[in-house]
């Protein structure tokens, strides 16, 4: 019988096996899979060979790096693109329908991750620098393979979906005060103290309500400080309303997977957040995961 | 028999069309209803006028871009000018009490639309420069359009009304604060290292205990130092009470909006809030929608 | 019958009116008590009065307005020293125990208000202008004669009492980190990036980890940045500490208020918080006032 | 009989005294005990010598100060090293199993507290400057015995332990995002403007997504600055994410502790938030200490 597939990973349609047994069969358990020691084992060597890969890249980036060890970064680079590529090929071929995981939310990351070395191969005749670097940079991308890997988000997710209308009219908020405060700023200060364009008011609203700060661009009228400690003060206030909202639906979501722990024998929920047994028939509940 | 408006819009008692039947009664409908697809594709149009417009306007601020193609900016602005006219005299034409919405918050802001251009228009001649451009910036305030659009912030509203004493004294704190730190950091500090007067050491208190912090005006001494960290520990406690204030009226809300979750059937309330069926007739519960 | 002092104000055992009769059992309700018409008139002008000296003060701190209208401030600012010196005279007076109110926290603050003034008026003659510049800005002090104002602050001020074991771990924690993580940064960075000293790593390290960031001192090695990034990130996750304390104990500092919401005619509690009347004798109940 | 040791304490299996009569087990109650005079009189002793010590070496830092007090400082920093060096050598003497003390985490601290003095002692013949200045530095690390005094911090750490799933899943999606928008800014700004390396970028990116914004590298492009407003949004958004999650949790948590508060008596659990006393048998319940 075929090995059950964990629920708290990939569950699109895709993930059915090319074959009931042989070594496609292994071998999908092993790719796919997450229950079997070899399986684990496998996970582990994708995700140490996702960040090596990675930090080789950002250490690529670093000019005194590049010129002590630049050759060994790069033999690394196509080493961890061999892989990445057989394993996009291993993938392909023990799926019984390798086009739907191609075209998935995984399956175009784990083209990323080989994509921008073979083009870069392809490229090196024509000379096109700022493509190869763009290229180059491209590779940190495989950086989102490990989403995969990031399970236990059910819980979160549900309350960032939850929230979702909340936090659609809080964004629309935002960019409504920071359109209206960086127009007045452009008014006030003006292009002679630097906010030169509407766009470049609005950038410096965006980095100040959200209480970044840079100081690249500060008020220097007496209007225009008192305008801005305004502002920040509203910022301030609004920073709260995105918490408040997570913070309450995800007590919500908390109390109710709470409320729905079922005791395995006789079904029965509603248990205490700390109960260990059922209440009606005794039996061992499921120790509690969130 | 008239179409109901949606409560969650605009609720004023100037929402009495002009006519019981002909055109106007059926304007009236496209115009302030939201109930039939053609005034859904009426407000779809107008969000997309609003959004175009304001990117126009702020578009027409970059020197770059308004060398390259100011005419046509200035021509697409007249036709968006024209539409809201067109609209602002529609609305008012298909109302029994025209001048009570005039008047109302929707009114207003649907008048400020078109009145910048026109004003525009009239001064063509007189040159008076920093008007115009004023004006020409005023325009952006078309994004408060918007605001007529953005339903579901019922409950958001009611947990900021229930908060709004709590808030009133968390911002009468953070005042006090910001005037007496100001004080001491003008006395501290003084003119001779940029703290020139006490509304200009106060903008400074409003940066820092909101942590912008922008780095134009910084504590020279020790003693500027010592006190500015105080202040800095002290404001990032006090961040914590709007949001925590918010946080509990929300969870607050949301739970008491799912307590009166009634039966449509029988109008039994209390249900779980995972129920989907009323526990004493068994008819079906509407979907949570928050 | 002595009229109730409003029990959200001053509670303290100094509040007993000097006489049962006559001008001053009359001057006191209107002076301490805030339910007639004329105590609630005279709370309004004494914060009308406090909000414009303050205004008065923080003016005369700017250089421009002090140049052109210097002496009408100093002839205000000498008028409301008279009117608060009255007002503190008249408390005294009303009281059956005048010391007792002199030695509370609303005596002193009261007293701040117009010592300042006279000590000034004093030292005229001896020219210690430091000393005077002091006293004049202490004057701003007078702001805190609105928190005698500020009620509705019951339930927030609960949520802090209970929380303050939490906040006092919290606060060391913080001090540690600082502690920790400026000298770390002093070893790193050095007296040569700008690190000179142990407190100075500190300041920077408390406008770092409150996510300030003014930029007046930034890492400049690699080491340095690293290390910095690292400490972000630890003070990110911190931030959220003082903010989930607050928040769930306000919350259940809101239910416990409503879950004691009692009957005035037959005391029964734990009503449903959208209740309006008892459940057992149909009493109407109070507002919910929170 | 043994007195008990406090159980918010120290609870490992080293704390056995090494004898059960005589000066060492008198001895081992007032260092590792918090129940006698004499005990909480230490524990406070140690506390002072602490705080004292460390505001020495950071006082020690600060060039003014050191030129002026340097020999009182270091004789003081001598004292602090032979009183700490006594206390870890009595601690050690009154345990049965001095070596598991020695290995445990608050042993490593006491000894971090005197090592860097002594090995700054042979140290001094060879002159090795750099280490020097690191142990005196290393000094302040004599904070962290403050940790064993910070009690009170149970439910705090229960909550965070609760959450510890959600907050890896949190920190492995900001370092996902630090790693692709660093990567964007530096393949957009480019090293011309100061973005010379990925690292260097992604020190940028962590900076800004925490709100710190020290200002000392800033987008100069506008697509640059687009960019970052969009990045500033999501790291506004995803602030929110770790104190929802330590609110609820902790919210939780609190609930808890009072449903489990049991009475003395009868052990009935449940009584509540308010309750004084057993619901059942009338005893007095224990006051509500979180």
């Amino acid at each position: 019988m075929a090995q059950p597939i964990s629920r708290t990973r990939e569950r699109d349609d895709y993930l059915q096996p090319a074959a009931e047994s042989g070594w496609r069969r292994r071998a999908f358990d092993i790719v796919f899979g997450d229950d079997t020691r070899i399986a684990r084992a496998f996970d582990a060597a994708v995700i140490v060979a996702i960040v090596t890969s990675v930090v080789v890249t950002m250490l690529d980036s670093v000019a005194a790096i590049d010129a002590r060890c630049g050759p060994a970064l790069r033999a690394a680079e196509w080493v961890f693109t061999i892989l990445f590529g057989a394993e996009y090929v291993l993938r392909l071929a023990v799926l019984k329908r390798p086009m739907r995981y191609a075209r998935s939310f995984y399956g175009l990351v784990d083209l990323i991750a080989v994509l921008p070395a073979l083009v870069s191969l392809m490229l090196t005749g024509s000379e096109q620098l700022i493509g190869i670097r763009a290229l180059r940079i491209l590779r940190v991308f495989r950086v989102l393979k490990l989403v995969r890997y990031v399970g236990a988000a059910e819980q979160m997710r549900e309350a960032l979906v939850r929230s979702r209308r909340k936090i659609f009219v809080f964004i629309t908020t935002m960019l409504v005060l920071i359109s209206v405060f960086g127009s007045i700023m452009y008014l006030v200060e003006g292009p002679e103290h630097g906010f030169t364009s509407i766009p470049r008011a609005m950038y410096w609203a965006t980095v100040t309500m959200a209480t970044v700060g840079f100081g690249d661009l500060t008020p220097s009228t007496a209007l225009g400080q008192f305008i801005t400690s305004v502002m920040i003060l509203i910022g301030y206030g609004i920073i709260a309303v995105p918490t408040g909202i997570y913070a309450a639906e995800l007590s919500n979501t908390l109390a109710q997977a709470r409320a729905q722990r079922a005791c395995n024998a006789c079904g029965t929920r509603g248990h205490d957040a700390d109960a260990q047994f059922c209440r009606l028939c005794g039996g061992a509940l499921d120790a509690d995961t969130n």
